[in-house]
């Protein structure tokens, strides 16, 4: 497609040919020989252990083997970060390859990454060295990811590949260290991940965009918008999330009781939230008229708002008045507050990550800072207090309003994670050797992917019909050529 | 996009930026004092009621909650109800927004209303005045929002998303009610709904379609059809509710047995089904050629009537014969029955719910009639069959001949709510404030949705072109005014 | 849409109202006589049998039911089977009709087939001369039908569905007879199927098309190649593939710890041939664009790869390192050995399945080879060794070695398998009378469906400006057959 091409005279620099393998091989050659060094079955998943285990804890059934607990959770929770993800960011017109594919990269190596961070920092044995992994692992890893993908969110369509997986490296790295503060050192329940995925990857995606900021992003204005089906490929991704955050939620809350709870509450929440979405975005535009982006994103910030405090005593009500007031804060935001964002505070927020995961993220935070407040022994029972907020060993004597003054500093590390390192890694992604497109060739799948000759283009047609208007030379060699371009 | 704007002339009818955010808003506060008054965790999902239950029923493990008999169910569930149904409707060129949009709103209302019209009818607490709900629950208010989805089938571009909500309200109170009539005081058995949800749900959206039939409609008839990429969103949702509907029919069988052999008729059915739809479809056209009509929603026929008999002792072999007439039947009516009860009896049906839900969900009332008239302590076992049809208490002395004429009843009573209740609602809908579309503007996402500017668009080349071609005037003017378009 | 008709004067042969309709129906009744005579329910799916069987194995809960530790994994596997095959194959651009549906049609068939073939072979009952089936045979016949949609992906395009028919009917057949020999007679253990499904299914499309070579097939050149949305759909493919293979491979692998390393290795290999694919394939084009070719098919090659081995203990480095050689291997494959087959060895294969499944799958044989015989009594435990690879019973006295070297010679058994009955097939599909289309004709779904009238399509567009230009008519006239068309 010769003529798409020639509009673009600077893009020379996005070739990625040596940087992109480079990055990829050096990656995951080293994650061969740190997993090598370092990873090995747990007791649940090694075949000799599970023997061993059944034995010592005398289980008769397989069926008590966490895998059965987790499994169907895992599988949604994976759906949720390769389609969920990676479809909701096929919107944009031109750039659908791009939204799909480089979320099945990045989540790819940032998995494996994060068995190997989450491990070192939560279940390194200190006798063997070894860190073992099980099925709770893989949820945890796909979580991990999520945060850099969510990062993405803001970026997309303006940085190259290369860059993506420094994001993602670094994305991986920080979120292992603010989950280790805040729910290890603070001891705050986030099973979900209000804080330690959404706010904080909604903040690094900010921070990032924010020092990325390219004053001559409206040259590329005309592909930074949806045609009709790939709205419709947006709306399978939107789906995918909004029918799963459930599982995402309940995916490693407490056996029994515990992951039921959570379900309910989330289903709920993101049932309540669909309303308001619908209602704030007809009331946004003159004439009523529906936006596909507020049904696509803001449907889904009850689930976001519910990482903390689903797994809580929170009541079927409570999580409904959470879903209703986050779709109305989402869907504002999306109205307002990026435009808003973009104008005042030069942030670029292409997915707008802020109304979907930072702000319904940090709401998130407080809902269960105020829900661990108030729980009572009358509400939970005495046992049942001390599992849903691991209040045994040190953290024994922890008062109610204490763990709840610590969810609330949990959600102020994430914040503050979130930005200094976005700041950081944004300044990192500013030397230029990573291959980012130009500003008049952002949100274009045609600088990293071959795409292929298209029968729907409209230039070809244009082009043509000036060459005859203006020309009136020999129809067949122009016919010729438009069969050729 | 002015130029398909002036070919509609009577939109402003479809005004409902006051009318939609109220309902919204209005029915959401609703639910939001409703659920408050009434909904509380079930035994099972309540933290401290799981840790009681355990010990008065001598349970050792949390494996036993009844969450993890259902959820990997209830997330197949979830996913027909917003992916199958939504993407099923995506089909129409020019309405896949609305399929999918409208699904999704009128679903999320649907499920929590349907939460305290089954709790009530179900499971209201006369002590304490409250409904309970688990994962159980979860799984009937998706199946009760399934009743008016099928509904929205027949309307499908023809009505006002405020008329779905109505229909919805309407649609989930009736269910409830014919609901609790045929499985508690006539007893049947109908676990995967081919009475309470296909039939019901058929007949009451064709009653309403027939209400509101629209003489001229063939002035948005450019717009009922598909496009080909519109077709293979349509696969999409037609292959989720085909892959899923083992998961649908045994959801809330009985664990054990119960469910396991639910799944094995459901499957073979389905497969057997597949094989005759092809057959008529090709046989239907003078070219024999396939019609996706066909395979989009024939093949799954047999699945709606596998609803009651699936969980029966119906052998594989009946199901495979259920499934090879299902094909036949419901590929004939699209081929002739649709084309017919247009013309003659004015029925506009959009989706062809009558031959996917309406005809073979009566047949599959019918056809768990028959089996269980046939079922034999011999077959079942003495506690079997107790089990399976739930004979104890006061039905302990229903013979299975009377349980097979009670099953019948209840597909009668089905049928009568769908055509009463659909008839009444109809005449409600035609109140002239609801912002439904002209009959030159059905069909079109225009009306309800803001759609963004597309390139694949014909109309503007084609003005393009005549303007070149009378006028040869200025080309750069004209060129301008095709990119602003 | 009689234009582009026009091009195709040699498409009377793909008239299949006749054959396509006989050969469903013929198949179908012979279903329901087969099923009839020999498919029973087994002892955990029929009401009767499941409560004696509880009693004489002391079970007191139905979760002990096998349903609820492999019904999770059936549904994953059925929608690899319908969604993730059947959309993978929609990448082409005027083909996908085809591609999901007719893989539709003959999974639908291939597995009442493989329930019947497969019963014969491996669980008829010697003394009531009835095959009993529950959850394990219903993903044992998804698996069967695995092994011809693979062998369809060389086809793709260029076969009638009645030839698909013949295809499914010997690939299933001699899909139960290779694994009759390689599983009970040689006694290999092959879970994830890289044996059994992967390298038959392979080389049995492999040699079909190799039989059925088309030397004019770049006639229908124009239409071998994808657009962007086509590549979408086919995303949804893939990742459904990807994302669902950790159950694919863990489906039928023993309960409790078998299941859940199967889960491991399989996430850990994908997720590394990910960026190895990535790698590859921006190294192989001159500017580093990566092809969507690439990222949809040889980011699975880990999965097919780790088929025999995930269920053993190769620990997860082991598999991380399977998938970076997959990833390598099967890209390479895509850019040069395709084409090279197409050339020097006149082989035809549209989805490159040599490349996907082929060759991983017999690298998978013969890895699985190598761990087999590296497993030891300290690593697997005593019992954990029995179990793993069943050793018991006549092959008590198997020494790992020698399971090693059957594991290998099962390869050679499925490549055997594939190549000899490919062939055989082959010439079976060479008769003239199954309608296949004309090589001027292939990659078109006009041949087989009826498409709906497409505003996209170029051609009219074309006709309709040469019309102006040569002749410069009666504008309206024009208009108005442009409309018509």
């Amino acid at each position: 497609t010769g003529c798409v091409c020639s509009l673009h005279p600077k893009k020379n620099n996005t070739y990625i040919r040596v940087s992109l393998p480079a990055v990829c091989f050096v990656w995951q050659i080293a994650m061969v020989i740190l997993f090598g060094v370092f990873i090995r079955y747990d007791e649940e998943s090694d075949e000799k252990g599970w023997h061993e285990f059944k034995r010592s804890h005398n289980i008769t059934s397989n069926i008590e083997n966490d895998f059965y607990f987790r499994y169907p959770s895992f599988q949604d929770v994976h759906v949720m970060i390769f389609v969920g993800f990676g479809f909701l960011m096929t919107f944009l017109k031109r750039y659908s390859f791009g939204g799909v594919g480089f979320n099945f990269l990045i989540a790819a190596f940032g998995l494996q990454w994060a068995l190997l961070m989450q491990g070192w920092f939560h279940s390194l044995d200190p006798v063997t060295g070894k860190i073992t992994i099980g099925i709770e692992s893989l949820i945890n890893a796909d979580f991990c990811c999520a945060g850099s993908l969510i990062a993405y969110g803001a970026l997309l369509g303006k940085v190259s590949p290369v860059q993506l997986m420094i994001v993602t490296l670094f994305g991986v790295t920080l979120f292992a260290v603010e989950e280790y503060i805040i729910l290890d050192l603070l001891h705050c329940r986030d099973a979900g991940g209000s804080m330690v995925i959404h706010t904080f990857g909604g903040y690094y995606g900010l921070a990032i965009s924010w020092v990325l900021y390219r004053p001559n992003l409206n040259l590329s204005k005309r592909l930074n918008g949806s045609v009709y089906h790939s709205d419709l490929f947006a709306m399978i991704g939107a789906l995918f999330l909004w029918m799963f955050w459930p599982s995402f939620n309940s995916a490693i809350t407490n056996h029994g009781a515990g992951q039921h709870r959570t379900v309910i509450n989330t289903y709920l929440s993101l049932a309540a939230c669909v309303l308001t979405t619908f209602a704030i975005s007809s009331m946004g535009q003159k004439k009523g008229k529906l936006d596909m982006v507020h049904i696509q994103n803001a449907s889904l910030a009850a689930g976001v708002a519910m990482g903390t405090s689903a797994e809580f005593m929170i009541t079927p009500y409570g999580s409904i008045i959470v879903g209703f007031c986050c779709g109305i804060i989402s869907t504002f935001g999306y109205l307002y507050v990026t435009p808003f964002l973009e104008k005042r505070l030069k942030l670029q927020d292409t997915c707008g990550i802020h109304n979907l995961h930072a702000v319904p993220g940090m709401l998130g935070g407080f809902v269960g800072a105020i829900v661990a407040a108030a729980a009572t022994e009358e509400v939970y029972g005495k046992e049942g207090l001390v599992e849903t907020f691991g209040l045994s060993g040190k953290f024994e004597n922890r008062s109610m309003s204490t763990q709840g003054a610590y969810q609330a500093a949990g959600t102020c590390v994430a914040i503050a994670f979130g930005l200094v390192g976005g700041v950081c890694v944004g300044f990192i992604l500013r030397f230029p050797l990573w291959g980012d497109p130009a500003d008049d060739f952002c949100f274009d799948d045609e600088a990293y992917w071959e795409l292929p000759e298209d029968e729907e283009t409209i230039p070809p047609v244009l082009e043509y019909n000036n060459h005859m208007i203006n020309k009136h030379q020999d129809t067949h060699e122009s016919q010729f050529s438009l069969e050729e371009s």
